[in-house]
């Protein structure tokens, strides 16, 4: 299976540090070998480990023996951790498109993203929300058929709805959009994990579920219809259950992956659990797509403090998932 | 310091079970003694081992060695595990209603109530959301004027909105609500718990709390403003954080209590680290009063399967409280 391609992300951010820091476990971890696209300078400026910068892709698996392989970005221009500028933005997005375009090629097994600063993206015109809405469009795949799974080592959640405000979130709620996040969902837990038959469970909008209607009526007319077309469909869904009790220990028991209707719906239980090693994971591509999920922390940005815990859960998890891939394509 | 008392609940559902292991347990725990209040049939049709049927609470210290000590109320009607009746829910009631009234006259020391069942209520004529509505109406203060806080050993939170459907939480939020709920909450803290200033952490409603208005604006219109509002009061504030980062357990740190605006952004990171052990106290209120967080559990009833965790965590605190308010006004 050919290396992973990671993608550095914002070069004033502790991508650059995580990915070295993997790098350094990836004996403890039996990281499969992986690739870096970026600017080296970025890594250099905050780790004193090897670094060997590589033109080509094949280059990669020998040199993961000796250093963090790097393919060299076009100059960052000047790096400073924690202090993002235009120029790292646009080699951010410029590794972004390198390593998803080397990962469409299949001449890396699978796509991990680091951290990008959104707030400098849009400012040099980056018009997605996001990594992933980015990707989905250089796959070809419409974004209400990918789905965005957060997964830590006890509970997947895929969130229906993500960064809109919340007043907004029931209004944006339909049947069809439900079950085409489900159906994207199940056909990933397929595809990347090898479950037959993933049971998806549907959380409630409302409390308690809304309580047959008495406080609020989304279980009734677009959770429910929703869950009785897939089930139409083979899929094994449950719910819709009240939020707050479908995500403790016994109850996570009950189902692999919990189906939220707003972001922090599904992300507080994961963050409550899983906050150091929490990966987000693009269903729905032909390609895999992990990444760490947290964000630039510019704040701690060349202090060594960085932990690289969801960079290494994010390889491992892109690993796992491009050989469930290779397996069903042999 | 008098006992404390403990209304039964729903004779069908687990109330009663629980209550008597809990006074099982009372030597494990150090359970301050208590006296049930309800009919003591409920009891002994599910627990074997003794009830005392006491008339006077002044009977209860010593009863407590010997049995579960229980107010009779009026006959309930025939008990049957499971299957609520309009008798069962009326028992409830009165129960619930001679259980405040001999805490509010200082007979008993704090209010503990079992789960009742609101359907069987709403069906008697009860015209509150809940217990907690009714207990605060009883003691003539006003609803906006008391919080419920959801409590577990790693975290406090008090849900701003309850029962509401989530489509209406954004238009309920006024920075007048949010400073009532807040003042109550840390005076709560402080007169319940000895906590001299307490810390108050608000989240935030949107994603990543708005990210500066970017998704939604509820964090700049009625959070930053009630914020501030509450900090020129001397009381100590923070936030709106980002409400998927702030309950894992190095962020748990750094408050004492989570203000949180709608029902499952509180209950769900409280239930999903404390499932079984979560406790519901009512601030605000001239008495202690304590509940179990979970319902009347009517498909497990009669089957000494109930988990009496949360009762006893009730019991506990309804003793620490009522200890902390008995110290401050020596």
């Amino acid at each position: 299976m050919p290396p992973l391609a990671v993608a550095l992300g914002d070069p004033a951010g502790i991508g650059p540090e995580i990915a070295a820091k993997a790098w350094a476990a990836r004996g403890a971890h039996s990281l499969h070998p992986f690739f870096a696209v970026g600017d080296a300078r970025s890594v250099e400026t905050v780790w004193s480990g090897p670094v060997v910068r590589i033109s080509d892709p094949d280059e990669a698996v020998s040199a993961f023996e000796r250093g963090l392989p790097v393919i060299q970005m076009e100059d960052a221009g000047p790096i400073a951790p924690g202090q993002p500028s235009l120029e790292g933005a646009r080699c951010s997005l410029d590794s972004l498109e390198l390593a998803a375009g080397l990962t469409r090629a299949g001449i890396s097994s699978g796509l991990v993203t680091g951290p990008v600063s959104k707030s400098q993206l849009y400012a040099i015109g980056f018009r997605h929300p996001g990594q992933t809405e980015f990707v989905a469009e250089r796959c070809g795949v419409a974004r209400d058929n990918v789905a965005m799974m957060l997964a830590g080592p006890s509970l997947r959640v895929v969130p229906i709805t993500t960064h809109v405000p919340l007043a907004q979130v029931p209004s944006l709620l339909t049947v069809e959009l439900l079950v085409a996040k489900a159906r994207t969902t199940a056909r990933g837990l397929t595809r990347n994990f090898g479950i037959a038959a993933p049971r998806l469970a549907f959380a409630g909008l409302n409390p308690h579920a809304g309580e047959n209607g008495a406080m609020g009526r989304e279980e009734i007319d677009i959770i429910l219809p929703a869950i009785a077309q897939l089930r139409e469909e083979g899929i094994d869904v449950t719910g819709p259950f009240a939020a707050d009790a479908m995500f403790h220990a016994r109850a996570r028991q009950g189902y692999d992956v919990a189906m939220c209707l707003y972001h922090d719906q599904g992300l507080i239980p994961l963050k409550t659990l899983h906050f150091d090693e929490g990966v987000n994971m693009t269903l729905g591509l032909p390609i895999v797509r992990v990444a760490p999920d947290h964000g630039t922390a510019f704040a701690i940005a060349g202090r060594d403090e960085a932990i690289p815990g969801a960079m290494i859960a994010a390889i491992k998890l892109a690993a796992t998932a491009a050989e469930h891939r290779a397996r069903a394509n042999q």
